[in-house]
């Protein structure tokens, strides 16, 4: 046996450019032989990226594909271990892995576990392989295996009995608060058991709705972890084996991240892939004064910098003179383009057309949603005019009730705290504040009472619960699929916990129509938390 | 052998609820005795309903189901067939037939052949049957399968290999344009082959975007129909089997429908099962007098009948007096209630409070989108205040290039022709105005060339190809999966279907937070054609 290099590719493919992807993996494979590696791995289908969704359905895409390979031929002296898809003669399409050198194909694997849950829908796409992948290189013995398969015990056995020294992991694994340490715990058990080494290596980036974290690791057969990258930021890492050890030699591994700023990470960087791999110049935020849109500036402008953000508040007759103050400060503090325009002529003019319709009935919630939607639409007159993505600015607790309005505060493109539970939105407000001299968000954002100042002297916890509770029904209805009886046996107010969940389930019809945004929980709204809009369910046991 | 009678229950279950789909069943399994039936089926999941979606992973679903079977133990001296969701303690999940008599399981099938492609999840919830159920009645011997199972060549075949007599197959099959006859002439031609009768009873109604026709139907061992139901209603019908003929015999079959009435009647079932089935007291919808609102006008009246839907036209400077007249005719024609609102007030507050951030930029879709977006909150604001879903009218030629304006004319809970191309449109508004006395639609809506009216002498056709040439590139590319290649070999113009297609790949933002709508194609937008948002393939082959 001999010392050997390997570099980790945890890179940020554009989904469906498979030209612009191929490009960036030849790169970073001369830059890796530059640094002597031996061996590059890439992340799961690096060759066009995950998820490709119906991209993958296309008929061209098997020409694209020999077209990449060809130009992937043209690396030479390193072996490259990339993900692509596999189309065969029989129209069988697979999620796969090969091993390249010098253009010439080494081996082939197909993924044999295909999760079809939650997020993924990969049995919609792929046909399920049945062999294992082994090679011989370095005099080192690797395996091959993509994402599930390193989740799914009785495949890693298999493997592990063909007297493998190194398993190579290609991963597009999503990221949920805790699961960068946790993928690492967990396989660390895994390796100690079985005598494995594990090289993983993740995709990063932020995919619609879906963020990819990275933190890309390696674990040695005693179940050390050598290395660990960064999460949240592209980086290639050469790794060495050491022969007479028979193990990577330790590599320092990249800070921990404590949970809010995990979270708060993932939310710049998803804020960020999404509007510049859309296009746009910049971001346009409404902002009310309020914690929300206070929290959503702050992101944009970590993600883009204060030039790429602009910020309007529209103040009516129930706006306090503090939110206009407070929301003027956020915008100081951080130093974007700042505007104000009242919307009380154009409340007054949507009145004034309505009224003759209106009647005699008296005021509710429709003249607030006026409102609202005035300000939508003032939004996106700008976002038309100059290009910018309007964010919007709405949480998890107030999406999951429907305290929201559709087509007025719920515009925008991207909906930045869209799986941030209010309870939470407070906690990254103080940790944003916590990391820079002076606080961006001003203190009496985070204590004062949360409200939409759609009344007179309105407060959130008029309608709602207080938001701890709120939160804490809303996290075991949704999180923990708990039933409503459970949820009142666990000593909630009953009457509160039924009107939770019929506000949920009344709102599946708001919820389709908002914008995405990233998901961070392990059931965010969306496309993995799938419900009719007409339901007959009825809540109880 | 001897001669027995089978009845056909074709309904539409209340998604998710199973208490009232449940006594539905019991109440059918009674009139079917009444009638003298010695056996009832059921459609596929039939004590759900077809899709319930995220509720088939509810925790309470096993002892929903325990509950549901000791009431349909009540149901005495009729075999049932019924469609349920059969979970053991290893916590497997199947789609599964029940044969059920005098509250005794004769036997249980799970579906063999689970779809997950399309619209379709179902590896998502459910795990795979590998064993076939034949069980003898009436000195007759039956077979189960579900659905997908029909259409399985090996599947039908190993069931015939058990010497079967009849079929007995429970469906979800939804709804496409020319499928209700499509299946019969498929059906036809493989109990011929296999010498099997074939009885199929299909789910009817609309859930959410997906249509269910019914259209159930018996066939016999010679490839004759011997029965076929009506397409969008309930009904129960019993069949009887001549032990002499060894044959279902004949019963006169519904009336054909043809494509143009099939459409309409299914846009008018899945309009009215969607606003009946939210609770709904009735709609309301923006009339423009162009084409598109007076078609869905029409069918809404249809669907809920005059009393329930109300009009309003929303004039503004670029708005025909012609059109004025058209919408009000329209209104007069089918008796609903019309208002007129003008918007020049409201766009004008808007563009006053903008005009300072424009400056000195020129006009362009900004302001046409302010017009489009004071009707859209109009709208809202009547809905908000009397409680009646807005339906939107937008057509699919228009969603797929974004020829629409995000929370204005896109505004809505649904989105009546959202599946229906714009020369279909045309071709429903002409078959409509058939079906009457006199045309609902004014012969001059039909003709006078399509305008949004968003800018003085606006024509669709300046800023889009001729709509015939534009729905033949959007069929070759959605329906066909064409590249941008094989369309333009195909003759048309380079340019113009290079920019359709990247309108269509563009506006997928768009979409996304459109209303639901009718799916009545193979590939309607919405839950089965699954692109991502930042989509970075190149158009080309």
């Amino acid at each position: 046996m001999k010392s050997f290099k390997i570099a980790l590719a945890q890179f940020s493919p554009a989904i469906g450019n498979i030209d612009s992807n191929v490009q960036k993996m030849i790169n970073l494979a001369n830059d890796a032989k530059k640094q002597n590696a031996d061996l590059v791995i890439f992340p799961e289908l690096s060759m066009i990226g995950y998820p490709s969704e119906d991209l993958l359905l296309r008929p061209s895409l098997s020409k694209r594909t020999a077209q990449a390979f060809k130009q992937l031929s043209q690396v030479k002296d390193i072996v490259m271990v990339f993900g692509f898809v596999n189309l065969n003669d029989q129209g069988q399409r697979y999620n796969s892995a090969a091993v390249m050198k010098n253009g010439e194909i080494l081996g082939i694997y197909n993924k044999q576990n295909l999760p079809n849950y939650g997020l993924f829908d990969e049995k919609r796409y792929f046909d399920t392989g049945n062999q294992y992948l082994v090679f011989e290189y370095l005099e080192h013995k690797f395996g091959v295996l993509i994402c599930e398969d390193l989740w799914t015990a009785s495949t890693v056995h298999q493997l592990a009995l063909l007297n493998v020294d190194t398993v190579l992991v290609l991963n597009a694994s999503p990221y949920e608060v805790g699961k960068p340490l946790h993928r690492i715990q967990t396989i660390q058990n895994l390796t100690q058991q079985l005598k494995l080494n594990v090289v993983y290596c993740n995709q990063v980036g932020g995919q619609d709705d879906i963020v990819f974290d990275g933190t890309s690791f390696v674990i040695n057969a005693q179940g050390e972890m050598t290395y660990r990258a960064p999460s949240f930021q592209e980086c290639l890492q050469v790794i060495d084996y050491d022969h007479e050890q028979k193990s990577y030699r330790s590599i320092e591994p990249a800070a921990t991240l404590d949970t809010m700023a995990e979270i708060y990470q993932s939310l710049v960087m998803a804020t960020r892939d999404y509007v510049q791999n859309s296009g746009f110049p910049g971001v346009l935020i409404g902002l009310s004064g309020g914690i929300d849109s206070a929290l959503t500036l702050a992101i944009a402008v970590d993600a883009l910098g204060a030039d790429k953000v602009q910020a309007l508040m529209m103040p009516y007759t129930y706006t306090a003179q503090i939110s206009v103050e407070d929301a003027s400060e956020q915008a100081k503090n951080l130093g974007v383009a700042f505007g104000i325009a009242e919307i009380n002529p154009i409340v007054n003019s949507f009145m004034q057309t309505l009224y003759p319709f209106f009647g005699n009935s008296s005021t509710d919630t429709t003249e607030e949603n006026l409102q609202a939607r005035s300000r939508g639409t003032l939004l996106m007159g700008l976002s038309n005019k100059f290009g910018n993505l309007v964010l919007s600015t709405g949480n998890k607790s107030e999406l999951a009730v429907g305290y929201c309005t559709l087509y007025g505060d719920m515009v925008g493109g991207f909906a930045v705290l869209k799986d941030i539970y209010k309870s939470i939105v407070f906690e990254l407000a103080k940790y944003r504040n916590s990391i820079s001299e002076t606080p961006v968000i001003p203190e009496r954002v985070i204590t004062r009472p949360p409200s939409a100042e759609l009344r007179p002297d309105q407060k959130d916890q008029d309608s709602l619960p207080a938001y701890d509770v709120l939160d804490a029904i809303l996290y075991a209805y949704i999180e923990e699929d708990l039933s409503q009886d459970d949820i009142i046996a666990k000593g909630y107010d009953k009457a509160t916990v039924e009107r939770v969940i019929q506000l949920v389930d009344r709102n599946e019809y708001k919820r389709r129509q908002g914008a995405i945004g990233p998901r961070i929980t392990s059931r965010a709204f969306g496309r993995e938390r799938r419900y009719p809009i007409v339901n007959g369910w009825k809540p109880g046991i």
